[in-house]
């Protein structure tokens, strides 16, 4: 084995970790917790030390490595600055510099993006957007995530914070605040949360205790509060999606997140809704499911490396 | 003078034409008439001979020509080639390869893109988003325009439409149909016919034979209902472009286009109701009129060949 790379994803719980060969092959993936203790300082040394045990194992020394790519939490500037990862305990600080430090290696090639953008790479890379160039990524989670590929490359956006499609304003008479505080984001109807908090204004007392799988699979199963649930996701994100296609006119929009996993069912209300409202010549979109899961971080965080 | 560039920006009815020197320094600018019988054939012709015309008067012969940039009214594939001009009669053709033939210059750099997207250029080059490398440009005419400048470059999109931000579907109540098809695009709101459009309906027989820029005098006169035409406008192009900027994230918006001539109490309806609805880490965003009128496209053109 000639040259190994690292991708590395950094989450609030557990830090992902992919060894991957030159070709972009994952050798071997695992997990560390994150240690977010101290302000998080221990983060880095512990993704330095599993980097060095995953070398052992593999009877290669540092200057097998190629490149170390990381996804993180929070907004990135280009050179792999981040400007605090609130769920890292994170302040600013330059992390390509300081993982260089703790590895000394000064000239590694270190590359460090947010983990939405990087997981849109990864499901460029070796995903279900494999093939494409210019994709957008839409992660429906606990919220809604978005990561945006243009020509291969991940926009990254003036303050690191271009793709997040999940607080787009899409409804002007919502009265209850987003997480971010304004009023009428798209996360508000297009995650899991949003399901939640449809299916107990439709539903009432029916809906008590009731999840976002529950809501889909009553609405798989006919049941009509939980298909205007879904048909009132469909029109917020369909929508929404027309208005981020007329503006970077992308090739695909990957749907991923725990959400997702509705599949064709789900993307058939989005795409119809899509449909009514996209301007023409933008309309030659394809929607498809992510395929890399959680492996879609290490993917991209090596792809930031390997190509 | 060692040597020159040329600007082209094809219009419907004119031709503007600008020489520039090679840092970018406009030299001579004027205009020939769109000839648009035969399916446009003899426009790239009358464009060459411009060309020619003017390196005689400047005393220089072809070989003082570093490159030709061209912008054209449709979209344009990164080679070169346009995808039917309706404006002008043109089909499906390679434009820059069809003007190294008429000059016979076959390794001379031509540079071929839509005419927004030129404009939007023209404005970062040597207009008001100097100093930018990220801008979304916004040009409110009898329709509206965009183009999206990121990292300094024009970003195309899949099929030449992306920054097409008229088309955002912004009001699903709207029974009147764009001029695309669809109903309630942005176009149909923030474009000098949307006011005119909006007045009509605020106003009633008042309205009749109104222009939009007698709208615009009426609401800063204080009329309350021209007032409530321009809220209206701010309200819709302000929660676009708050989408707009959480998609790409840029440094500015230049604001460009006839309306625009209403001035800074027209961006100040706008970005009263951006701000309201725009992502917090997208919102250090400036907004700023544009700067060189009709003269965008020609500086844009040129910027294709020099930076």
């Amino acid at each position: 084995m000639a040259s190994v790379c690292f991708g590395v994803d950094i989450g609030g719980t557990a830090i992902k970790m992919g060894c991957f060969d030159d070709a972009g092959k994952l050798i071997s993936k695992w997990e560390i917790p994150t240690r977010k203790e101290n302000n998080g300082e221990q983060i880095l040394p512990d993704v330095v030390e599993a980097i060095y045990g995953k070398l052992d194992e593999l009877s290669l020394d540092k200057n097998h490595v190629i490149g170390v790519g990381i996804g993180v939490p929070g907004p990135v500037f280009a050179d792999g600055t981040v400007n605090r990862c609130v769920n890292l305990g994170w302040d600013v600080f330059n992390v390509a510099d300081r993982v260089k430090e703790l590895m000394n290696m000064p000239d590694l090639s270190v590359k460090v993006a947010n983990d939405a953008n990087v997981a849109a790479l990864g499901e460029m890379y070796k995903g279900s957007g494999e093939g494409y160039k210019n994709i957008v990524m839409v992660t429906l989670g606990t919220g809604v995530g978005g990561g945006i590929i243009l020509d291969g490359k991940i926009l990254a956006g003036t303050s690191g914070a271009a793709g997040e499609i999940g607080h787009m304003p899409v409804e002007p008479t919502e009265e209850v605040s987003c997480s971010c505080g304004k009023k009428g984001c798209l996360e508000q109807y297009a995650s899991a949360t949003g399901i939640v908090n449809m299916a107990k204004i439709q539903m009432g007392d029916r809906a008590k205790n009731i999840s976002a799988k529950d809501v889909i699979d009553l609405a798989k199963a006919g049941e009509e509060d939980a298909l205007a649930v879904i048909e009132r996701l469909g029109i917020y994100l369909g929508r929404a999606l027309a208005s981020v296609a007329c503006v970077v006119n992308p090739q695909a929009f990957v749907i991923g997140g725990g959400v997702s996993k509705a599949g064709h069912f789900l993307i058939d209300y989005i795409e119809k809704n899509f449909v009514t409202n996209v301007f023409r010549p933008c309309k030659d979109v394809k929607f498809v499911l992510a395929s890399l899961g959680n492996d879609a971080g290490i993917y991209g965080a090596a792809a930031l490396i390997l190509i």
